[in-house]
């Protein structure tokens, strides 16, 4: 089975292939567009893309691409602890002390802002397009005296020291990954725990739309279904037009939440159903 | 008064301060966190920002500086039709059929992606880091045969010729603008026509979160307070816990808005009220 998945090597999202996946081909795409295209065009057998993290929020290029130009249903979650190191050139184990500059993507500098301004005194910091690239630029100049802030894989992938594990200022960074694919997916893996399951559902209002979003909350609240998430993205025909994205905690039966959906529907919502799968969490 | 926005100059928010600040000094800021910041360290009186728009939805990093890095009240907002032209160096009037290659921000070209596939065959596009930037480059590379994608202003600033108006494929695009201050702002804008008023609060949910999401609306729906808007955002605290921001159609009362905030607060929600403000458009 070949897996697609959002590159470079050695990202993430990377990891959460190698963890949800260890046996199976891994091919990266520069983008999450080109990673789900290639699943319709059988390029691919499944997509793994990143969908939302605890201090970002939601993927938005995700959810939109899902709802507005690719019909692929999700076959299941998987959540990464985000831990970030500090890593250099093993050419300046002796007098690592001296690093001048640290490279990385602009999300993982912002992750360790406080670890670098206090252990390192505001170090100068430069950004790359990820930390994949900050890792390889290192890799590639042993005569700059630069660090580079990346996963364990980036440091392994790219033959780096990591001198100080564990710099990120937040611990509970998580992100999760979607798994996209048109056909079943078995999964087997021991360094993951299946947390649970989720039903992931489209819902678009009728016109009167707020006091429709009330009406929609109270279908799933009388018969006890649990939301643990919900958003709303705009529709792209007018500013105040929302699609609302809706996670339910649990598998999709055959008579709660299909009742709910066909009420939905009797009171003017189109309901779209994306996906009942279950979720998994890489092992501490 | 001095009023700060996101730079460069001649950008969208550029045409926004410029319609609702006409007399004032207008002072750019390369990022929407210096923006406000300069706010609180009394550099301007007042910051304009993007925080919505009709394709891409809610700007995050707006959202997320003002609920968690400054306590900053909004007190107006303003709506930009988005249209973007196609503009050449003057040298190159006569033979504008002969372009070769387009530069501009990748949403500005995104935006016109229909039109520069029928009308220019796919042509070949590269991304600057804003409009203006495309725009300057074009000024000062009078030997490229390109052109550039922006709007009015950024003809007018770089001394560009449009050659082709109304380019951006969706004609309802719109960007909404926050006007924020920690002063009393009194809006003259013969440019601009008032469309209502809005009230935006921030909702923290208690532990047993998403019952109480529909705890929240109901609290609304029975004053008949029409939500306009409902968006959610990271606490940053751990995946799955959200801020709700909400937007209700109307200023804040004496009793309907209070009433609902006070029975929220009741049931342990943390409610902040962000202002209370009138909405303008710029009269087409």
């Amino acid at each position: 089975m070949k897996v697609g998945y959002l590159g470079p090597k050695a990202t993430f999202t990377n990891i959460a292939v190698n963890n949800m996946f260890p046996k199976e081909e891994a091919i990266a795409f520069l983008t999450i567009p080109n990673c789900l295209d290639a699943v319709l065009e059988e390029k691919v057998d499944v997509a793994l893309v990143p969908v939302e993290n605890t201090l970002e929020g939601s993927v938005n290029i995700t959810l939109d691409y899902l709802i507005h130009e690719v019909n692929l249903p999700i076959k299941g979650e998987i959540t990464v602890p985000i831990k970030q190191h500090l890593m250099i050139h093993p050419i300046h184990m002796e007098h690592f002390d001296k690093m001048e500059v640290v490279y990385s993507h602009s999300h993982a500098i912002a992750q360790c802002h406080k670890y670098l301004h206090s252990e390192w005194n505001g170090i100068r910091c430069e950004n790359t397009t990820s930390t994949a690239a900050a890792a390889q630029f290192i890799k590639e100049h042993p005569e700059v005296m630069g660090a580079a802030i990346g996963n364990e894989l980036t440091a392994k992938e790219y033959g780096l020291t990591i001198i100080k594990r564990n710099i990120h200022d937040y611990d509970n960074n998580h992100t999760r990954f979607l798994i996209l694919a048109n056909k079943r997916i078995e999964f087997h893996s021991p360094s993951c725990d299946l947390q649970g399951y989720k039903t992931t559902m489209m819902v678009t209002l009728p016109a009167d739309r707020f006091g429709a979003l009330h009406q929609v909350l109270s279908a799933f609240a009388w018969r006890k279904l649990n939301l643990v998430r919900i958003e709303s993205r705009p529709t792209k025909t007018g500013l105040g037009n929302y699609y609302f994205i809706i996670d339910l905690d649990r598998k999709i039966d055959d008579v709660l939440i299909p009742g709910a959906i066909a009420e939905l529907e009797a009171v003017g919502c189109k309901v779209q159903v994306l996906g009942s799968y279950p979720a998994y969490a890489i092992n501490d």
